[in-house]
């Protein structure tokens, strides 16, 4: 079985919803064959490179609400990411544009690091002293390190903005496509879908409902097939 | 889209079924959407390591042939294998257990590197004069470096019996649930499968299949999602 989880690095709930998904695969029976798949999906997607701005300023700009409701909204999010034993910065943190990081988490995919960046990155943004946003390519570069992977391989995809460019775009495609408007949204076996940083028993149960209606497989040709069995391979007759 | 394609390296039609199916796949319009997944089967999951015999010896013990009928059978896999561009040496391969390099495709996996692995251990098996199964380990390290591999990462999980055995046998089970009896299978997001190595139409068709069918999701959980979109975040209420 397979679960893919579209998510911004930047979305406080995708990095509450990512421990609640995780607590409810750790009691899974069978969660030692289900196979966890990153998809990018960017909050702000045409935001530029340079565009940062403290947390607190984005969001009382984007809802109008005031400094005081901002910071409310940032410690009741610190409460519910120590329930799932996350570190979360309430204050300090800053917001930009995520794009590279998707880039990289598609570097990290290739060589089998993905889930390692992705964590180590939610890290830095929510709990870290340190921008992920402020401190250009290098503090990116020392992330994906810290994640497994290459410095160079990093530093080459950083310095080429078209590397993984098209992966990135082509997993929003897709989300829109299955008809995500935000993020987390899970996805079992593209028949199940979960939104949103739902309780573990809700994931749990959309893990146990995909898990009994694996269905059976149509055969698209029923023909002689030449292949190879435990008694041998078909001969070929010409 | 997903294709999971179970086969065994010591299987011909699986070497000629993956080329036809590359060739389907590289004439699909949305191929740039296709992930494709290789999943362990073994033919012989019981041989024993040091078990290797001639391929002609193995097919007319396997099934009471004689040489010259298994040298013909040989013969005419050779003719098809040249069709899609492949080479394949009709004489002098050996036979083994393939358990070890299944361990080995799955490290690779894990470092993004799969499809390398198994397209050199198919050449290495089916075109080059050295063995893949008389050499020991050191013939498979080299093997793995060539397919872009860490050299200790290979001698690692070769001197590990244990080391990546249940991912092989989990595919092996998964290929049984799925009514897999012989190989190459492939499976299209879990919904249709093609058994044995098919000419490139009948791929080309099961690929336009399943991607007109991709299902709609049906949403665990349709209550307020704890979310961000486009729009902002979900604001927490407690």
């Amino acid at each position: 079985m397979r679960v893919e989880i579209w998510s911004d690095i930047a979305c406080p709930w995708c990095y509450v919803g990512k421990a609640r998904f995780e607590k409810a695969l750790a009691a899974f029976p069978h969660r030692d064959q289900v196979e966890v798949v990153h998809r990018s999906f960017e909050l702000d997607p045409g935001r530029a490179k340079g565009d940062i701005q403290p947390v607190i300023t984005m969001l009382t700009r984007k809802y109008g609400m005031s400094a005081a409701q901002a910071e409310a909204g940032e410690d009741n999010l610190g409460r519910l990411a120590a329930a799932e034993g996350l570190d979360y910065r309430t204050r300090g943190r800053d917001h930009g544009s995520t794009f590279d990081m998707h880039r990289l988490l598609h570097l990290a995919k290739d060589k089998g690091r993905q889930d390692e960046l992705l964590q180590t990155l939610y890290r830095a943004n929510f709990a870290e002293e340190r921008s992920v946003f402020a401190e250009g390519d290098e503090r990116l570069v020392e992330l994906a390190v810290a994640a497994g992977l290459d410095a160079d391989d990093a530093r080459k995809v950083l310095a080429d903005p078209d590397a993984y460019a098209d992966d990135v775009r082509a997993d929003e495609r897709e989300a829109a496509r299955l008809g995500a408007t935000g993020v987390p949204f899970f996805v079992l076996d593209r028949k199940f879908g979960v939104s949103g940083a739902q309780p573990a028993e809700v994931f749990e149960q959309a893990l146990t409902q995909a898990w009994g209606e694996r269905s059976p497989l149509r055969l698209v040709d029923r023909g002689d097939a030449e292949a190879c069995g435990p008694d041998g391979c078909a001969v070929p007759q010409r």
